[in-house]
């Protein structure tokens, strides 16, 4: 993440028109022998282990979290408490409560002008964008159904030796909160609508993995010893969902999905149209007409690098793709400008928390037999 | 259903070396004016308005069942009885009391050398019977999840008009029974494992519709009057499911999926590799190996159009494929083979009475919440 | 393909309305030994193994001659001397010379009534027949540019043994008569508009082959003897081709694509659109609109089995594909009507002469070093 | 050209270990009012509208040359003259006199340590190196054709407005020159294998356009005045290539492909496998094993994304895609590498200086009716 946040801040404004230039002044890290390589490395201008000095320093604008979920609660309320404006990277927190406090904070912040984003940067793929606008012009017309997957496979073969992702304590939650809180997002997102309900299961499939001699995570092997670890998250999740106005939705996030590799999917389906996406081919939009002539209906193939498709104008001829990083730097780009526009930018921390009711909401639903659960918000929220 | 039957009867061995040559000899309908018509263009050498009639002739030795779900039971029990081997449509019944009692049926006439077989024609699919022998054979390991869908679009449009499919009384079910039953009995086939507890949602997107002037069912228009009429069975199901010995599955089975046609999916992901099947492509199968050479690894196309390849040696030269029909030629063929051998053919009609708890288990998850609802056998057949 | 036809015509029938109804009467044949178990599996009434006995039986009103191609001229002639109508296979003959005087004598037996076609089945493929209909319809617009490839596999293998395919005297042509001259007939057809010149090259890639102890062709492997023998046709033919009006086409046709089965493919490139198709996915067609809203364009993947599909609404319902044999179906449909209506079925013989003479230029000119060659009628031709 | 080689130089060394670490010194510019805007953004600390004060500064190590074709030889012989590593985009000149001039130069310098580069940085995709990588351990076998196509869409439009472009005084070429160098490059460079003929043949389909207002290239329609320009290069290439071996190829290059934007193909068919690339999904290779067991044999779709993939590791977890600027990142990191190194790097201006030879070999093919003619070194280089 570190690799990629930095590309963005150093990218961003040289493909973009900026109100703003960043620049990348200190970065904070635990681990005083490897710091300073990476700074070099990532064209920070100094570093510190300490990261209440980001937050404390006065030359500094914004402060980009991407620590692990445990840490982001007091880090970005002292952010936002000393007037920073805050990148967060998702889940916003480990628990629905702390999402709860910083999103209030955010609120709080943002009547004095200081602007929070939650690293959902998936929205910021051209193609996603571009689903979204044709759905919000009415292209699918009403919706009828909604269809999310994010499908890996690190985890199908049983001997991917434990990671911190695998532990509850460190990481929270596993293929739910780790890659299913992304087609959350964005299902909420394109659609416009907030999901109400859902009825879960979630299941680890491989209970235990031989223990890691250093825990890097993502299917790094590192060396592996004898002993086997009880992983205590889940590498399956699948749900139901009703969104705001009853429609249903099916969800799916796994990482026994054996030869997928990044399959991120959203489909749509309305009553004039679909669009549908997959993570795997990102540069590809698929789009149903209802309303094209009879025998010319089909899914066309839209390679979103057109002037037309968001943020692609800024970039290569058409036809020419880019990468996974260049959603990053979309969203650099988004922030700064919400920024110099002294506009909110989105996601908002709001967003962010009611994706975490949603996953909340998958577990309880698990706890109880899967029934159906309400996404519900506090009564505060409700009285907003 | 009586073209692609007939069709097959009449082909299957113009393509396949078969035992006993089949005739068709009765065709029994309803409507005595409409009838002599479709047996001449059918290729039937007589016709009857009783059914009785086929059931009681000596020279009929097979009884092919199109009738709707309603009339198998009677159909099928007199026809056992009287010594004819039976072939019913699938749904097998409209209730599973009555599947209960045909299976029993069924059982009884096997020890007297009468054969019976639900037509859950996908089976012959070559590249699905294909993707069945590579899992058999431990091609995927040890399976991890299982993925199946069932897509169409002809209900999306709120003006397509009521038909009896939509009508409980006369269909018994929705898209569950008629499209979720496929992949239900798919899913079961080639992992080789029973679904022991479902978790499942029915809805019905569109309830009302306009009234047909005649009702004659998949997206025929006809009359439209003004009046909108009550859909009383679901347009979409979804549902997790939870195999013997715990994978888990996740399901859908809709008419709302704007765009698809028939895309019927099944995807098997297993510790050492996965298939992946949509009818969209009928005569393609994905296959991923884990266990390939680093670097080589991916989806194989598999164009099932090869000799190894089931059903295909009798057809054409490589790579030129089949439609929709050959799956009922080839059930036709592994039915008269299994006369022929004396042997049980497949699927039986307890597969197909399974398959039917398995969709009454979704129904009563979705009346109870959406609760884990388990898949269960009467105790007669427990003590089996 | 005696299987293909005699299916054909058994079919045809059962799922189109036709002005007449065929019977399979009498099956010619060289080998005594096997006739009546072919004319018993293909259900034919009798056999004879003097195809003079077809010609001159009065009950005979159709002829279709699927013999090794030296042997189409003399029947041919025979049968429409005798007033049959004639379905003669592509290639039409193995010389131009010959080709001109069947073309001849249809043309005269036409003047009696008497139809001829040549079997260019693929022109039924709804897809390919349904891009021929978007073309004439201005879908395109004007026409830019045409690609053809007929790509197959059998012979990369430089073992695969020698077959009467492969040598000149039987087959006349190689991958370009065999397989290109497919996609010559379809490119002049859908575009409506004959190739006036080529430049080409030939090549034997693999220049010897093991001999086969019985030569059966198209891969069958039998008995393979250490000596090989030589190949003397092509096995790649590349060519460019001038069609009238000036557009340019570039056609490639070879077995030397290791992995491609049955590639044929066919993509019109035009101002205002595209069509292109690959017969390896046969109910497919992509369509490009370039006059669709901006933003949304791209290929459209149409599955042409809709009601507005040619030949699609006599089969099954929405989004269940067809295969190869239904292309040999389609094709006695339009003879039939063809006959029964009293007009002139496509493709004619003057149609299968000029792709018999795009294909002598093509040999032409790799004999010229490339050269453009002109496809040039004949004097008599040119005076009609 | 110039957003992306700058974006190169910035990135290689946060990605990838490098013996040196690139910095940005001078851009020089013939505008000097839009030349310091340009160097802010790119990331240049100076600038300079004289060329040669790059060429003369003793600070200054490399010289990265994305001028117009006509100003390659000048430029190129003045750097390395003074020393400085050179990388010259393609095509290294517009004419092959001129490039045999510089590849002398680059052979002279490199016996004093100096490093020249031609930018086919498409060399650099993943899937491409990662093609190469297999075609040179033997995957494919004894290769037996190969199919190369550079399709575009851009000119399709007859009123897409003239540009510098398709003016031959300043482009040199067409179509041919512009992409269908890049296939030809790739093809030699994939089999290890010189084109030693060609038999081509250029069209101009659309021989007039628009005058635009500015002349700015690439689709750019600007102000077009009434008044239309003659197109003086060809928008259209066909040509077939003889390799040294005698391997047979088809090449392809067009403006005219509607739909197709950048459908950039190489196929290489061997006796056992292929391996077939599209760049329009430039994350993917497609091989084929013809040695795979019977029965699961099919183009693989591999996701060039893993560590095992050239260049791959240096980014993002598998799955995630890289863009199009990543190939001018790799061509960087593989320069820098190789003045690190002390070795030559790839493609040398000799490798350029065939593709020259190749391109010129066309047009004299096309020039005398497409007969087959050599592509000749001069007599110089056949005594090396």
């Amino acid at each position: 993440m570190g690799a990629a946040h930095s590309h963005a801040w150093r990218t961003a404004h040289r493909f973009f028109d900026l109100p703003l230039t960043p620049e990348l002044r200190t970065l904070a890290g635990r681990n005083p022998e490897t710091l300073a390589a990476a700074a070099e490395r990532y064209g920070f201008a100094g570093t510190t282990t300490r990261w209440q000095d980001v937050v404390e320093d006065p030359e500094i604008d914004v402060v980009d979290i991407c620590t692990p979920g445990d840490t982001h609660r007091e880090i970005t309320l002292a952010a936002l408490a000393a007037g920073k404006h805050v990148l967060c990277e998702k889940p916003l927190a480990n628990s629905v409560a702390e999402a709860e406090e910083m999103a209030a904070a955010a609120r709080e912040a943002a009547a004095r002008g200081i602007r929070s984003i939650c690293g959902f940067s998936y929205r910021r793929t051209p193609a996603l964008a571009y689903g979204r606008r044709l759905v919000e012009e009415g292209f699918v017309g009403e919706i009828r159904q909604v269809r999310a997957q994010y499908l890996q496979d690190w985890l199908a073969d049983a001997d991917a030796p434990m990671t911190w992702r695998l532990d509850r304590e460190k990481a929270g939650s596993g293929a739910l909160g780790d890659i299913g809180a992304h087609v959350v997002d964005l299902v909420q997102w394109i659609t416009g609508t907030p999901i109400e309900a859902v009825s879960g299961t979630l299941a680890t499939v491989v209970p235990t993995r031989p223990a890691a001699g250093d825990m890097q995570g993502l299917g790094g092997k590192g060396d592996v010893s004898g002993e086997r670890q009880q992983v205590t998250v889940d590498d399956t999740a699948l749900f139901s969902a009703r969104l705001a106005g009853g429609v249903l939705g099916s969800f799916e996030a796994t990482r026994m999905a054996q030869g997928r590799k990044n399959a991120m999917r959203v489909e749509i389906n309305g009553s004039s149209g679909s669009v549908a996406f997959d993570f795997e081919r990102m540069n590809e939009l698929e789009i149903y007409d209802a309303t094209a002539p009879a025998g010319r209906q089909g899914f066309t193939r839209v390679f979103t690098t057109e002037p037309e498709h968001p943020y692609a104008a800024a970039w290569w001829p058409t036809g020419h793709g880019l990468g996974y990083e260049h959603t990053f730097t979309h969203e650099v780009v988004d922030l700064v400008r919400a920024i110099g526009e002294g506009t909110d930018p989105s996601p908002s921390f709001d967003d962010a928390l009611h994706v975490q009711r949603v996953l909340a909401a998958v577990e309880a639903s698990h706890d109880d037999g899967s029934r159906w659960t309400a996404v519900s918000p506090t009564e505060q929220e409700q009285d907003r």
